[in-house]
C-alpha cells in the first residue's frame, strides 16, 4: 500500500463499479463480471489492471471501442475446442465465457483449448488460469496487447507485453499460479520510475535510436510520439542476455492468441484509433489433471514441490524464496474486506459516481 | 563453424550413429531416429545437442541409465490425449513415439496433447514441434531437464534449464520455430567462457554464496561439487531485471512436463547417479489450425507479421532482425550434405568406432 492510497470497502467498490457499467449499458451480469476481474486485480496487489482500468474501459463503451452488448459467437466448436468471436465485447465478458466453456470441454474431453477474437483488454491473465485452479483443474490464459515493446534489433514497437499464466492446484495451499508480462516489465513500472525520477535498469526499455536507455521519461515521450524505441522483451536488447527469448515469448502469445484465432496481431492491435475495435485475442487452455493421473497425486507432488522450493537454502542477503502467485495471494488474504486505492483512482471514481448520479460511499 | 571444427559428411555420419547405437543394442528403426534428430541439432547449429552426445548415451545405454529396448507403454489415452510410460528408453525415441501419437490425435479430434514419463535426454525441443510443423500443423514440445538451475534468491539448483519450442508453419519460409531454454544460458556456454577466459555477464550465473558472479571456472566447479549458485532463469538473479520470470518459466515446463506425466520432477531428476533413471519427463502438443481458421489464411498472416518484423526499423547498430528460428534454418540450408563436427566429438566418435569394430570414414 503507497502513501497516498485510501482503504475503501470492497462491497461499496463492486457496486459502485457494477452501476458504472450499467450507466453505459452493460448488461448487470456482464458487469459483476468485470467488477470482479478488475477488483480481484486491487485484490492481489496488481492495482495497474484493478479498478484504475474503469474510466478507460467506460470511455471506451462510450467512444465504440468496446461494444456493451456485444454478440458473442461461437464461430467453430468441437468436443475439445472453441473459436469464440467476442463482438467487441468488454474482454472480461469474453474471456469468462471463452473460460468456462474451456472448462466445461475439459469436464467432457479431459482439455480444452478456446481462442477468441474481437474482444479487448480483458485484465490480469491470472483470473482466468485461476478459475480452472478453482475447480482443481489446470488453467491457462494469454492474450495480446497494445504494440510496446521492441524486437531484439528493432526499435519499432511491433510486440505486446503479452503475458502468460498457468495455474496448478496443489494440496496444502492454493497452488502455483504463473502470471507474467513477456517483458521485462509493463509500461506502468516506467510511469512509476518517471515519477520518482528514478533511473531505469538497462534491460527494461531502448531510446529513440534503439539502445538500451536509463530514462524513462524519455522512453514514455517517445512511445507517445512513436519516435522509436519502447519496452524490452523478458532479458533485455541483446542475445547476451537473453532478450530474444522474451521476443520469442511474446510472439508466441500474439500467434496463439492472435493469429491462431483469426484476430489482430502485432502492429494491427489498438491502429484505428479512437473509437475503432482494439483487436485483442486471448488463448485459453483447460486440462483435468485426472486424464494423466489422480488429481490428489499430482496436488500431492505440487505441495512436495513447492516446500523444496521455499525451504531451499537462501542467496546471502535475500530473506525468503517465493512461489509463483505467493505474493499475491497473500496480499488477497489481507485485502478480504477492504483493498487499497490510489487517490487519483478514488477521486476519478467518484467523479464518474457523480456524472451517473451514483452514491459515491467508498 | 570453428577453427578446430572438421567438415563430415552426413550420409557417413548417420550411418556410424546408427551402427554404433545399434552395437549397444538399440533396434535400426530407434537407432535411426536418435541419430536423425542428433544430426538435426548439428546441421542446425546446435553442436551441443548433436553427436556430441552419442558418448554419453552410449555410457547411459552401457551403465542401464537408458534402456536399449524400452518396453514403451500408453498408459491413459483419449481421443485428444495420452501418457506414455518411456521404459527409460532413449528421449528420442520416446519423445517421437509421443509426438507422432499427438499428430495423429490431433488430426482426428483437431487437437492434442500428450505427456511422457521415465524417458531422457531427448535432443532439441524443436525436433518435435517441427514434426508437427512438417505436416502443416502447430506443435509445441517442451522438457524437464538436470537441475542446474537456481530459483530466484535461493542459492540451490533445483529446477532444469527447462526448455519449450513452438513451431508455427507459415506460407513463404519455414514458418517460426521458437526452442529455447528457460535459463539465461545453458551450462555449455559457460564452458565456452571458462575455455576462453571470459568474464560472465552478471545475469547468466551465481556464486556459492548465491551472488550473481562473472567467474565462469567458479560456477561451474561449484556445480560439479554441489557447492551451491548454478545458473540463472532468463532475467537474472533480481526481480528487477525479471529473474522471477523466467524461474516462472521453468517451473511451468517442469510441471507440465514432469508432474503432469507423474514423473520426476526438480531435484529428483538425475538423483539417483549413475546407472540410475535419469526421470526426466516431457510435454506434447499439436493443434490442426483449421480447427480455428483455414491454415492457408493462417500462414498468409504469419507471412506478413514474419515480413513486418524482419523489414520494421533496426535499432542503430544493428545489422539484422531475425525470426525464431531463421538461424537455424540458415544453418540447415548451409550443410545439406556436410556439417561441421569439433575436433574432440570427432576423435571421440572414432574411438566409438574402433571400440565396435565399425568403418571410420568421415
Amino acid at each position: 500500500m503507497a502513501d497516498k492510497d485510501k482503504m475503501v470497502k470492497i462491497d461499496e467498490l463492486r457496486k459502485l463499479a457494477v452501476g458504472i457499467l450499467e450507466k453505459v449499458d452493460v448488461p448487470t451480469e456482464d458487469a459483476e463480471i468485470t467488477a470482479d476481474n478488475l477488483i480481484a486485480s486491487d485484490r492481489r496487489g496488481i492495482p495497474s489492471h484493478g479498478v484504475a482500468r474503469l474510466k478507460r474501459y467506460v470511455d471506451g463503451l462510450k467512444d465504440g471501442m468496446m461494444v456493451a452488448r456485444p454478440d458473442i459467437k461461437v464461430v467453430k466448436e468441437g468436443p475439445s475446442y472453441a473459436l469464440i468471436d467476442g463482438g467487441g465485447g468488454l474482454g472480461q465478458v469474453v474471456g469468462s465465457k471463452a473460460m468456462n466453456m474451456a472448462i466445461e470441454k475439459a469436464r467432457d474431453s479431459g482439455l480444452a483449448f478456446v481462442t477468441a477474437r474481437n474482444s479487448n483488454h480483458y485484465g490480469i491473465a491470472g483470473y482466468y488460469s485461476m478459475m480452472a485452479l478453482k475447480e482443481g483443474l489446470l488453467g491457462i490464459s494469454m492474450t495480446n496487447s497494445a504494440p510496446l515493446v521492441v524486437p531484439t534489433f528493432s526499435k519499432e514497437i511491433i510486440l505486446g507485453t503479452n503475458p502468460l499464466s498457468v495455474a496448478a492446484p496443489a494440496k496444502s495451499g492454493p497452488g502455483v499460479v504463473i502470471d507474467m508480462a513477456t517483458s521485462t516489465v509493463p509500461r506502468g513500472k516506467l510511469e512509476v520510475y518517471a515519477r520518482l525520477d528514478k533511473k531505469l535498469p538497462l534491460s527494461w526499455a531502448t531510446d529513440e535510436t534503439g539502445k538500451a536507455t536509463n530514462d524513462p521519461k524519455r522512453v514514455l515521450d517517445n512511445l507517445l510520439e512513436r519516435r522509436g524505441g519502447g519496452l524490452l522483451p523478458l532479458g533485455g536488447d541483446t542475445e547476451e542476455l537473453g532478450g530474444h527469448k522474451g521476443y520469442c515469448l511474446s510472439l508466441m502469445v500474439d500467434i496463439l492468441s492472435g493469429v491462431l484465432a483469426g484476430g489482430d496481431f502485432g502492429k494491427h492491435l489498438y491502429a484505428g484509433g479512437k473509437g475503432k475495435p482494439s483487436g485483442c485475442g486471448h488463448f485459453f487452455g483447460c486440462i483435468d489433471i485426472n486424464i494423466f493421473r489422480p488429481v490428489e497425486d499430482f496436488k500431492s507432488d505440487m505441495d512436495e514441490y513447492i516446500e523444496t522450493l521455499k525451504s531451499s537454502e537462501k542467496a546471502e542477503g535475500a530473506e525468503r524464496i517465493y512461489i509463483p502467485g505467493e505474493k499475491e495471494f497473500a496480499f488477497e488474504d489481507s485485502y478480504k474486506d477492504e483493498v487499497p486505492l490510489n487517490e487519483k483512482v478514488y477521486s476519478t471514481l467518484g467523479e464518474l459516481a457523480g456524472e451517473y448520479g451514483l452514491e459515491f460511499k467508498l
